[in-house]
């Protein structure tokens, strides 16, 4: 695969912001063809950062696709009336949307049909094992499965993980090496900026930027 | 499975309408939960006909979930810039948004995770294998693999296809026994009402009817 499009599920967090810079660096002739999903998240705000690292990174093309989730609510990444848990509830569990990485990857796979695109990117990693079923291979192996059997031909769709091993402080290191301007990436649940320093994802990225022994270039409202 | 809660996905059309008052006649005690899809759908019509079918049949809820796939263009069931095939046409593939069905089942599971719901049934019946790859056993068994993966706890999601052996005029025929109430059911892909009696949908609807021997209560601009 050397000039073949590519699609890469774009957050606009710091996983898939390092995503992007690795296949721009293994990748240097493909269109990247990044993909955003607006689903009513608290932290919409990562969507406008996610846009800002297609354009710095030279995306061919940045898409945002429209999911609104918030009728599935109780659930505080979409139901404003519910307060984001702080790390030490040690209740991540609650902050997942029902199969929100099914819908997405899907979503994602949806859009680079319409472009004839087989490859596309995701960036969970390891950490992200524990919490989220929905991040493990064989996950992706099944719904791989799906998306063939249900596409319109019958025709590989590839859902490349290569992140899915690491860890995030490793991530951080390659990304450090391939210059992600991190200043752009989004991560805190609350959705502010400056990030709140006390969610879940505040604490994650401060401990995997402090395991790399380099300074998160974000300014926080705390740093616990 | 007596009094369990139960999903639907019901679109407003008769197969969903048939399944619909399938599920009240075999589960006279479970709660009914509907579920429609708003997807920009250039017919849209077809939702409110939805919520009139779910309060005639007595289920227990109906929610509407918007999942806005016109970003995935150059389709005519969502693209109002592109005209709806003629049945004449032998295009059926071209109304098919890429990856819809699973999409909307996922979107689906992911409602009735919130409401603790395990069985949900979709309509798809015999007739649309051949133009939808996505509407086979095989495909909804893949699906059902990937949800229970990438569900929060490891649960079995069980994916009911009760017609997907029988065809649409099987099915009309049952729904007929059964009283749906098919005035309150849309087809038309052109979103008429009057149906426009021209697009594949309506050509095939009328197909049926007069395969049972029955009238279409519905009224067509024209009966080809």
């Amino acid at each position: 695969m050397n000039d073949v499009p590519i699609a890469v599920l774009l957050s606009g967090g710091m996983d898939s912001a390092a995503c992007l810079w690795w296949l721009r660096d293994q990748h240097p002739h493909s269109d990247i063809h990044a993909l955003s999903i607006d689903y009513g998240q608290r932290h919409r705000v990562e969507i406008d950062y996610a846009a800002q690292l297609a354009e710095r990174c030279g995306a061919h093309s940045h898409r945002i696709l429209r999911l609104d989730l918030s009728t599935l609510s109780g659930n505080p990444l979409t139901d404003h009336s519910v307060s984001v848990p702080a790390a030490s509830d040690k209740r991540q569990a609650t902050t997942v949307v029902p199969f929100r990485n099914l819908l997405f990857v899907t979503a994602t796979a949806a859009y680079a049909e319409t472009q004839r695109i087989a490859d596309i990117y995701i960036a969970p990693v390891r950490d992200d094992f524990e919490a989220y079923r929905d991040c493990r291979r064989e996950f992706y192996d099944a719904l791989e499965a799906a998306l063939r059997l249900g596409g319109a031909v019958d025709r590989a769709i590839r859902l490349h993980t290569p992140f899915i091993e690491k860890w995030k402080s490793e991530v951080i290191t390659l990304g450090l090496r391939l210059g992600v301007p991190y200043e752009l990436t989004h991560t805190c649940y609350a959705g502010r900026r400056p990030a709140c320093g006390r969610c879940d994802a505040c604490v994650e990225r401060l401990g995997a930027f402090s395991a790399n022994g380099a300074d998160d270039p974000l300014t926080y409202e705390t740093r616990s």
